[in-house]
């Protein structure tokens, strides 16, 4: 952890937060905190800031946050990059959770596919009090403090169709393809200007791929293909490998 | 599994092998394979091809291999990625594993560091018989022969003052730093010409970073520092995400 994320109502008007379980545990054991140690902090779609730590007992800590100027503004500097996922099997799904906030994106969505098994949706790691924990794992490791938003759907066609508009709207839409030929750097640098938005959202198929028909209704919906090499890639090791293309592709 | 990799003693002459346990059952539950079917496969460190379901019993296969021409020469044509990586703890080690041989890399260095904690070199993840089937996981999702090389140094001085340039003789180095101000992308450009052998060694650190002397002396025996942005990731996160951008330039 290095930064410790706190939840909106945990800190009270004077910037006081007082926490036990395992993140007093983490503190304690971990950090090694004393009275006067500060600790990295942050508030869950909030400001960053430094906490300084006032009182510890056997299985509490109490601190005192003061936060970053200006920090409260998060909402508008979410991270650039969305993530439309075909649902992979649930301990791939329960490894990608951290990972996905770690790398820094800004929406989940994770829909079916022919090549997703129908009881992979029935996962507990799909329940937000499951997921929800993940997630502010992956942002406490990265620093963040913006929790992406999640939605799941399980009619691809219905999304593609009906809600993709309204969820990536000026949304630059790049879909992996192993038979596609340009890398995601050529694709983005070709089809985002300077005075452009400058999201993009990322569709990672099933381990087996997308069929015929999902391939062709992404990119009748303008998703772009993009090579990610010969290599096929189990789904988070491919999610990580390709949101590290195109924050880099974004950062040009 | 989307290329069923063999050990080189295990096929015949006539390329026939029968396959037993955990393979055995794969063929038959997962791929569902019935005599005739056509199955990828590949030999270590040897050609990829397609082979023949012959027979299938209870838990026994029995198949005839018919290898690319050409093939054998893999040797030639490693990953051109090599990664030195300070040892992170056991639980990322054992997830790294199929992750680096499914990105592709030709050599793993694992070493010591300040900020290492000395009980991570006593995990059974590090010894050949626990690693190198994870390593061959990897390489069957990735359709890959190639088995990435294994060395554990550790006394990271006597790595980088004696053993470097043995280990990576004419190497781009490069070591991911958070203070560093260049992408992946721009050191390789600027260092790689087009007449080079164009190999990488990617350096990661331990989670707290590299301490003061350790990135000094990278630094002294030649590694460039690369920025990966301003997110602290896990070691197993970074290094998929930093061997996506290496691979990725040098396919430019």
């Amino acid at each position: 952890v290095n930064l410790v994320l706190f939840e909106p109502g945990e800190v009270d008007a004077f910037g006081t937060v007082s926490v036990v379980g395992v993140r007093a545990a983490h503190l304690l054991n971990v950090l090694k905190v004393t009275p006067g140690s500060p600790v990295r902090c942050g508030v869950i779609d909030g400001p960053r800031g430094v906490a300084t730590v006032r009182t510890v007992a056997d299985d509490r800590v109490e601190l005192v946050c003061a936060f970053d100027p200006g920090g409260a503004a998060v909402e508008d500097e979410r991270p650039r990059v969305d993530v439309l996922l075909a649902l992979p099997r649930p301990k791939v799904m329960r490894r990608l959770w951290a990972q996905l906030a770690a790398m820094g994106v800004g929406h989940i969505v994770l829909t079916n596919a022919e090549r997703v098994e129908r009881n992979y949706f029935d996962t507990h790691w799909l329940r937000p009090d499951t997921y929800r924990p993940l997630l502010i794992e992956g942002l406490q490791q990265a620093r963040d403090t913006r929790l992406p938003s999640v939605s799941i759907h399980r009619q691809f066609r219905v999304l593609i169709e009906q809600d993709l508009d309204r969820l990536f709207p000026r949304t630059l839409r790049l879909v992996a393809d192993p038979g596609a030929d340009r890398p995601v750097s050529a694709v983005t640098a070709a089809s985002l200007s300077h005075g452009d938005e400058r999201r993009v959202v990322l569709a990672v198929g099933p381990e087996g791929g997308w069929n015929e028909f999902e391939r062709h209704l992404l990119v009748a919906h303008g998703f772009h293909p993009v090579s990610m090499g010969s290599r096929t890639l189990r789904t988070d090791t491919a999610a990580v490998a390709l949101l590290a293309l195109v924050h880099d592709a974004l950062n040009r």
